[in-house]
């Protein structure tokens, strides 16, 4: 039996490295995440911000992978709540995090985009205060599709690269999903965290349903993918190998 | 002696790995593939398609190395065929698989570029229907030459690094070879399964054979090039080496 | 007892590996990335730039990852000193090389940015002549806080890819950090030896403490965020495992 | 001792080896290098033909580095020489192959270029027939200093990250290397079979020594540097350890 106050220490470690660090770690690339794609969507366009989206998610697996998984997104928390590899609560506590995260990197990148004005108009206000929005003449239904076929696509490559086979370039791979699916996209997003935080500073909330049925269904679609067909025989739901 | 429902089982769960998940990799990538590229040239031209096409083959071959080695790509499948590492039934199922896929890219990519209209014509329209053509002026010969050098090229690469050597970054060489090729070929493509894909949803046939002959033309010669030269000792067809 | 000679040699090779080699790292690093990234921000504006920082730091720190850390960045060296590897007066060896760098990097993009005229007007005059500035209408305040973010989170990155985890692919985690967030400041740097070096040359000192005092903030905070947070036991400063 | 015919076989199968082979390493890898840089400086300019060589360059050396270490450059050659992991001879057949492969490369350019018209003129002729010369205005000098500049750190970080530290991911960095000071370059290059090939194709021959004198420079200064600072004691030509 240990003593009272070493049991104390001991309970307020577990917690630390089993929610309040990995939950440091999703608001810490929330923020980034949100911060830098948000920035380069309004400085250069759908395709530059498809670049900074790949190459921010690449540094943030990297540097997180260790603390948190690095989820960053919680359609890719979902997906790996579907695979098995993250508890309900450890899940709710990092999509709160990422929730976070995303409303102070939409808020930093609010104070960059007010300082740049172009004939009395700012650059916030031009990018629609940073808030994604479907394209004029984009149906929601369609919208949805698109957004959840992306969705599907990244949340798949973390599933398969980061835990099923655990490549060791994993952030790299993961960090080119986001890249290539936001290049078909053309601007559109598949994290809702980036989408609810932007919304909160702007306080525009048009479209904001899209952002979240769209990869929370995708993340559904690559659980189920995984669950049934890619996952190894221990993590796959039928057709099991008799000896493992 | 198995029971004979445990026998089944067992026939069952070898049809499933070897032909049915495979296929359904392949049939996800090359949708996949089809899709990011098709969208990408209609957004953003040739030289960010090359792009697309780069980090979409980097994270498709990080994804599903381990479940079909990730071909995407008809020629691919030829190639490996050629090298001895896809047996000819297998290499059958995963055209299949490539093929279906790709019709489904396109088919989603057009439900995208009908959607976003410029003065009154649709991205679909301006882009070809998503159906890559020779340029204006460039014989029938030149393009052949040029798509089955840019194709030889990336099967090599395939070849070399994700079978011959199991280089750890093979998917960003595989990734990159293809990004570097498009942009020699400024948007040609290397992949059978794009062009006949975007052929049926469009149904524009023109230059479909170019696409077809060129890769798989490109794709023997890269099968030869390996066989020949570049294999190790047990692979190579000729000047083996004594002691193996 | 070595023979005083023998001795001599010693020492003499324990400064070498300990000081001469990694400062001549560190003066080539800073040299490479300021030259590269001064020119291509003359030659193709911020988005470019953040291309050229990515790729210039990821190939420098695989070349000399083994030499002296690879750290190019004053701020880097900081937030290293702080994670507690790296000795204060081999630090400090480090910043000297990195400015001696910075200037010769600078003088020679001087030199090519003067060679190319248009309309009368040197290319070097045109950019400020290499130097970095705020963008009109942002304030100083807000300069120093993206300024900060930024190197926060190139110097976290560094630390736990570099230092904590050893990640294979460190360079490029580290590369694409400081691409990423030279996108999201639009071509504001994290480098005070890049803005020493340039207003040396140019002799032009307007906005220079900004990029030094935002980038040793942001040091300060990744530090602060590994020590408290992020590094394991052994490093972390409260919180600690009893049995490690 | 062997039969007459085995020994031959023996020889044979040795000459292959070490010179046959690797040649036809180079002589595809060097094509492919020019092919790819010249096409996409026609196509996009200096700065997309960074991003070309780069990419072109990594899975170039992904591919072949296990076959000729894939030098593609007279001028990594001619480092790699110095650096003691290159003989004389096989030295001058990997440059002779290297020319070979810039010739086909820069006739295959050609090809898709006259085949691209632009109002009467080819894109052939607008690219200056694919043979890269200084910009007008920069002195023969300054470009001599430049090209050297750019090479010896493309050499330098082959040396480091190929030779030296057998980095698993030294093909992504001696790509970005070269993508780096091409951006710095502006489209100057550092591969003297590349001008030569192009050259022989166009038949145009001004600048063409700075192209040789530059690179075999920069090559020069970069195995310096490595003999006399950064290789490890038993290629280090001074200050050798005592205990190795």
């Amino acid at each position: 039996f240990y003593h009272a106050s070493t049991s104390t220490t001991d309970r307020c470690l577990r917690i630390f490295l089993k929610y309040v660090r990995p939950a440091f770690a999703e608001m810490t690339g929330s923020f980034s995440y949100v911060w830098v794609g948000t920035l380069a969507y309004a400085y250069g366009g759908p395709l530059w911000a498809a670049i900074a989206y790949g190459v921010t998610l690449t540094f943030l697996v990297a540097t997180f992978a260790g603390i948190s998984g690095s989820h960053i997104n919680p359609a890719i928390t979902l997906g790996v709540i579907i695979a098995g590899e993250c508890e309900l609560l450890q899940g709710f506590v990092y999509v709160l995090a990422q929730l976070v995260g995303g409303i102070i990197g939409a808020g930093l990148a609010q104070m960059s985009l007010t300082a740049a004005e172009n004939n009395g108009t700012t650059l916030y206000d031009l990018s629609n205060r940073g808030v994604v929005r479907l394209p004029n003449g984009m149906g929601d239904l369609i919208g949805v599709v698109i957004v959840a076929t992306m969705t599907c696509l990244l949340v798949l490559t973390f599933i398969m690269t980061a835990i099923e086979q655990g490549t060791p370039i994993s952030s790299v791979a993961i960090g080119f999903a986001v890249f290539g699916v936001t290049m078909a996209g053309n601007g559109l997003i598949t994290n809702p965290a980036q989408e609810f935080g932007t919304a909160v500073v702007a306080n525009l909330w048009s479209d904001q349903w899209i952002f979240w049925v769209g990869p929370l269904l995708g993340a559904l679609a690559a659980g189920a993918l995984y669950r049934f067909i890619f996952a190894s025989s221990d993590k796959r739901l039928f057709l099991k190998d008799k000896y493992q």
